[in-house]
This record gives structure tokens, C-alpha cells and sequence, in this order.
């Protein structure tokens, strides 16, 4: 049986949602896997908050991987909502990986969304005095973090989409590498 | 022993984080618990960002309990660390729970900070024509339903700062009701 990939990412919020779904199932089919994607896209204005978290809890829980889309998501960071899953995935202790529309490192578009950031005490700060994290990373050290630990890659093309369907292919492809050198989660 | 609390938060970035920190390990003592502060306060720019992470996830796993401070960071939803972090704890089947300094709806946030929302199919839209979810809730469903389904609470006080005291206290007050009434969690 094909590994299942959970494909969490603010893809739910457009309005091609379902096409962008399906498409994004169709790679991984072509990559040997079965994806996985979250209830929202279907759910519409039917479906209750309890029943959409229950019902992709349930996902991420029956998936062998957690494939994220980080692209930066009404702000300078990540969706929310995308980032809950990435941390319960990897406390599950499964291999997760991410991916996004940008190489733009986090500072730098915390500087395009806010402008330039000052300094205090060596330490880079936003408009508010808030310190901004200076690792040159892509996000939240945390997010980065989290993925190398789980021997995951994080795959960044720059291509302006939220859906970032380059960025996905690249990362689809790390997951394949992953399995054929058997670095496998430990779920 | 007195049980331990993560306390999870944006207050990482602040000037006065050490003493946000040395504040609210003192309200948890009052209320009978032992709060553990993230690491990042004390770090300064002589640590690496995964000394950070291996310190900070060892904080959490010790942690009986997670308090997590959801005021809106850099953009309409909590901060993305913070939320990593709540995924992370309730997937380990811990007692969360979430405060904020604002009772103003998620959608309202992205009104406010993007402009008048506009309609399709029945949804309601942002400037980039994503959908914005319409639960009523202070964040991403996934955040909110998260505390529920794990026993926790969610803590709102309009108080306009992001430490958020006041909406912490009462929280404190949420998680001392819970174990006086045999809610834990399953660590």
C-alpha cells in the first residue's frame, strides 16, 4: 500500500481549493504516494469547526507524513492553522517536510510587510519593539527547526503562488528520497 | 510536586521579556504550579536556533501543562512558534490551554487589518480572495478546537498588550479549576 501524505496548507482557503486538491493528489500518486487532503476544501458552510478538526486530526493521525505548505500566509509567517498541524505531526514522531512559494528569509519580509527594522542591544526589532529572529531562516525557528530534526527538507522556489506548485513537486521528491534511503518517522 | 506549566508565548520578543517571564513564573507559583519559560529570553544572539529548539521542545515534554499566549503577532493570528507549540503539546495528549489580549473575533482582526471582506458563494473573502473562516472564533479553528477537545480553555481580555497579564491570570484560574477537578490530560 502506497504511504500516505497528509497535505496540510492554506490551499484550503482558495477559491480553486478543490482543483488545487486534486492536483496536488495526482503528484503524489505519480511519486508513489496516496495524499491525503484536509476536510475544509469540501466542507463549505455546512460542516462545523468540530467536525473539520475532527476530521483532520483523523487524517493527520492515519498519515505516515506531513507535507506542509509554509508559503507566508496573511502576514509574514505560515498559516496558522498549518503550523498546529506541523507540530502535532511532529510530536508524533513522523518524518514531515515543508515547502513554500518564496526563498525570501523571514526577517526580510518581516522588513517588506512592516519596513526597516531597527536595532537594540544587537538584536534586529519590528516597528513594535518586537525582536525579530535573525537565523536566516525561512520562518519561525521552531517551524525550521522541527522539520531538519524530523529528518525532513524544506523546499523554497520562488514562484509567487500561494499554492506553490513547484515548490511542492521539489518537496515530493524529497520525500521519495527519504523513503528510498529509508529514513522513515518513527510513528 | 507542583505541576509544571509551558508557557508559550510571543513575550519571547519582547524588550522586557525576562521580566514578562520572571511575572508570570510568579503567578503560576501563586497558583500553585511551577512555570517553565521558553528558552529564547535568556538566549540572546550567543545561541543557535537548534540549541533553541532541543531546549525548548525538552520544556515541553517535561511540562504537564501548556498555557499559550495567542494575542495576534505580526499579522491577524497568533504567532506562529506559539502555535507550532500548541500542536506539539496536544498531540502529546496534555491539558492546553490559550489566552489572548483581545476578545475581537478572528475575522474581525482580518477586516481590520486588511480591509472590508468581500462575498463569494456564500463566503467570506479577503483582499487576495481567500476565504476567511466564519466560526466566530478568536483564531484558525484548529487552534480554538484544539484547547476544547483537549479540556483546556481559551482566555480572552481586551487589554492591548502582548503580554496580555490579565487574560493570563484568568487563565491560571482556568487551569487550577481543572485540576481541582481531575481534568488532566493523558501525557
Amino acid at each position: 500500500m502506497a504511504p500516505t501524505i497528509y497535505l496540510a496548507g492554506p490551499d484550503v482557503f482558495l477559491a480553486t481549493a478543490r482543483g488545487v486538491g486534486k492536483r496536488k493528489q495526482e503528484l503524489c500518486t505519480a511519486f508513489g504516494f496516496e495524499g491525503l487532503f484536509p476536510f475544509e476544501a469540501d466542507a463549505g458552510a455546512a460542516a462545523d469547526a468540530k467536525t473539520i478538526f475532527l476530521k483532520n486530526r483523523a487524517l493527520m493521525d492515519r498519515a505516515d507524513v506531513g507535507v506542509f505548505n509554509l508559503t507566508p500566509f496573511r502576514g509574514p509567517s505560515a498559516d496558522a492553522g498549518t503550523v498546529f498541524e506541523l507540530g502535532y505531526m511532529a510530536a508524533q514522531g513522523k518524518l514531515v517536510f515543508g515547502y513554500a512559494g518564496t526563498r525570501t528569509p523571514y526577517l526580510d519580509r518581516v522588513e517588506q510587510s512592516q519596513g526597516k527594522l531597527t536595532e537594540r542591544e544587537g538584536c534586529r526589532v519590528d516597528r513594535d519593539g518586537y525582536a525579530v529572529e535573525d537565523f536566516g531562516l525561512g520562518d519561525n525557528l521552531m517551524i525550521v527547526r522541527a522539520i531538519e530534526e524530523a529528518g525532513g527538507t524544506l523546499s523554497l522556489v520562488d514562484e509567487d503562488t500561494l499554492a506553490a506548485f513547484r515548490a511542492f513537486e521539489a518537496c515530493l521528491a524529497s520525500v521519495q528520497d527519504a523513503f528510498r534511503a529509508g529514513r522513515l518517522g518513527k510513528p
